[in-house]
């Protein structure tokens, strides 16, 4: 009988000790999905997000780096955080680049003499101008970097190089599509140049047909000016037009004008503001997007979205009461379009001062509805998010992915943290990217606020529970 | 060792049995999974659903019930259908209601004698006209029919009511949203006819504040034409502004004049397609939408995208080489919006044929990007769909859920069968739903075209797999 007492003690225990670890996990996730929930009502009630974007897209505009817009969109920024409630709001200085379009580009094709058809044409940003009366002449296609060296210098020297391999259609994520075909207008110039093309154009980034061409960065690696050639974007209307033509006629010619220019590096800044953590004050949670934008709509969203969704965040948590027990930055960076200086000043700053930021997410996909987010992190902390993730399903977020991050945050990796990019739906997202449709009347409030729900349910959760080290 | 060798023997078959019956579910699945992909490949890069939506939409445009639009609608579906390669096109007869909007309706705010303000307003389908030089009156605000109940005869009558309760924002269904709302433009009428109004006005089903108002099927129960008051819809902005100006002047009036009229049922047609089954013909598998549409856009979204997307499925089938075993149905519905009486009647004779309908599948959710679908099934065939899920969550098709599926393949519930509505998300549906601005320059290609790939993919695995019965 005693034995059995013993046993029924240790079995009670046992059961005791069961009950009470269901009874607290049932307890803490409750309290979870009480607090996303708490999250969720007041973001689609409350949030400010669709009202800062609007003033940031319409009465500031876009914000290249080195522009006027950039500098008042910084004065903006540092204005704005500074209502929210934060420890403290500063800028960080830091050099960028100042490429200036000029005036509006202009472009023909001629198939002879007289008989000309109109393209809609942008330079891409850091290409040189063309003479101010323009390049004219024969034109060849190619599909990629191997056709063009299989044609070579004899077939390329003194043409127009038409890249016009378009971004495939049966790729789910169009991010992915968009990667895949981009190589042509980053390096298509510094290609062609090697079997003396005299100018190149570009298929625009879109997987729809439309007449809006797509601006982006574009690289002439290491070559020096004198071997510079002009490069440009043609919609992808135009690339199908001129495609078929130079069947009919061969030798057609193209003409394009843009007096682009590269200046000086002008000094600009990220900003930032932060909010000390109540218990662990030396953990850093970053979120943040770009200020800057390319220069031919409002960026409203690449990546206006994102800076308004992170600038919401504390928003939200003082609504809802909440204080973080760590530290939350909201950082928006410059001159993530061309040339990443805001991202990479920010994390030479941060490993000088041995700044541990053991979470940072950005949101630069687009404000459209999240879909979910990819994650770079260990395998551990992986299994930890999710175990998460059933706390966002009932919001229909339902992607939790490894894969990259922010091209803003990534330089923060240090192997150990964790770093996510916020994933909306990206198939209208090339519709609009580096074009002059990029403005807030393709923003749908509910959407946006989607996202800023979702970014501050995700920084609730590392908040709380910290990362496994 | 004889016994040894017996167990062996036994182990060996039973692992042979293990190996092949993983082996052979490996193949079943790999095959699937090719098989879906060629179906997305298919779809994404031929599908013709832009086009034939680009001419239903554009060339034909709205198409009520009982308008030369719809009748045209019915010609160009046969025709369409007709070209696809099914055993046997259609026409089904049906009698369908005619209700005509007449001239653009007209609506103001009085605040005082000469101070107006214009108001965005339409016609609620089924509405009777106003008097033609319109009705004016004081107007009594509510936001549900508990408060019109309370405020009584003494303080309605002869008045127009307006209902204002807006569609909640946090709530991440916005159809769910819908539902709760929609009561005051379905019933608003014969509720405040009760206490004596001349009138009512209902802020339109939209979840964002903007100009458009949002027209709707609406009902005066079993009350006789004598008693019949006039609906209309007032846009967003028109309703806050409404409220706005009854706070400071609660004795404004309000006028306004639509002239629309019901007249006698014409006939009109359900447009049906078939391929009968290889092996099982009497099993019919049924996919649809609805052909008929508001008056206001050309119905682009509804329900313009699901009829392109049923269309396509054979089309796509055909690509791909893949010959159902079932019979496949392809129904365009007419008078989903205003009666349901295509619907109601093609469960009738399908009834009375003794048609074994195991699957049908509608979309009606808008051409947006496809999350996923609900479905109408017992568990056990709840089981079996989804155990195919992960098929489609490559594609990010990631919500199976129960519930609802189309209000046109809902009356061929048995009990037995399944049936499923594609889900599409649902964020901005309510921005464009029963409007003037449902139209062709807001559907997406490739998200009209994700959804075809999802509604043939499904039909795939229901024609390979059938059903439990």
């Amino acid at each position: 009988m005693m034995l059995l007492n013993i046993q029924t003690n240790n079995y009670m225990k046992f059961f005791i000790s069961i009950y009470l670890l269901f009874f607290s996990v049932f307890i803490f996730s409750q309290d979870d999905e009480k607090v996303i929930k708490n999250i969720f009502d007041t973001t689609m009630t409350t949030s400010s997000s669709y009202e800062l974007l609007d003033f940031l897209s319409n009465e500031i505009g876009h914000r290249l780096s080195g522009s006027l817009g950039a500098e008042r969109a910084v004065e903006w920024g540092r204005s704005e955080l500074s209502k929210i409630g934060f420890d403290k709001v500063w800028l960080q200085e830091v050099m960028v680049p100042k490429w200036v379009r000029g005036p509006k580009e202009f472009a023909l094709i001629e198939t002879q003499p007289g008989i000309t058809f109109n393209v809609d044409l942008c330079a891409l940003g850091g290409s040189v101008a063309t003479p101010s009366v323009g390049i004219k002449s024969n034109v060849v296609e190619v599909k990629s970097f191997e056709e063009l060296k299989i044609l070579g210098k004899k077939e390329v020297d003194g043409k127009i190089v038409f890249f016009n391999r378009p971004m495939q259609p049966n790729l789910v994520s169009t991010f992915q599509a968009y990667g895949e075909a981009v190589d042509q207008r980053v390096n298509g110039a510094a290609e062609a140049i090697k079997y003396g093309a005299i100018g190149v154009i570009v298929r625009s980034m879109n997987l729809r047909l439309d007449d809006n061409p797509h601006t982006g960065t574009m690289s002439y690696g290491n070559l020096p000016p004198s071997k510079q050639i002009p490069a440009a974007a043609i919609s992808t209307n135009a690339a199908e037009k001129l495609s078929k033509l130079l069947k009919i006629t061969p030798n057609l010619k193209f003409l394009f004008r843009q007096q682009c220019k590269t200046y000086k590096d002008v000094k600009s800044y990220n900003v930032i503001a932060e909010l000390k953590g109540s218990e662990f004050p030396d953990e850093i949670i970053l979120v943040g997007g770009h200020l800057d934008s390319w220069d031919l709509g409002d960026g409203s969203h690449d990546d206006g979205a994102g800076i308004v969704q992170s600038m919401d965040i504390i928003n939200i948590f003082n609504k809802i009461n909440y204080k973080p027990k760590r530290t939350i930055r909201v950082v928006l960076f410059m001159n993530e379009e061309n040339g990443l200086r805001g991202a990479l000043k920010y994390a030479e700053i941060s490993n000088k001062n041995k700044l541990n930021h053991i979470f940072a997410l950005e949101s630069d996909a687009g404000g459209f509805t999240p879909r979910g987010f990819s994650f770079s992190a260990n395998n551990k902390n992986f299994e930890l998010i999710k175990s998460w993730k059933y706390l966002f399903e009932p919001y229909l977020i339902q992607s939790f992915e490894l894969g990259g991050s922010g091209a803003d945050i990534s330089p923060l990796n240090n192997g150990n943290n964790v770093l996510a990019g916020l994933r909306p739906d990206s198939q209208r997202y090339f519709d609009y990217h580096h074009t002059s449709i990029d403005t807030f009347d393709a923003i749908n409030k509910r959407e946006l606020e989607l996202g800023a729900f979702s970014m501050a349910s995700l920084v609730y959760l590392f908040d709380k529970y910290g990362i496994i080290k």
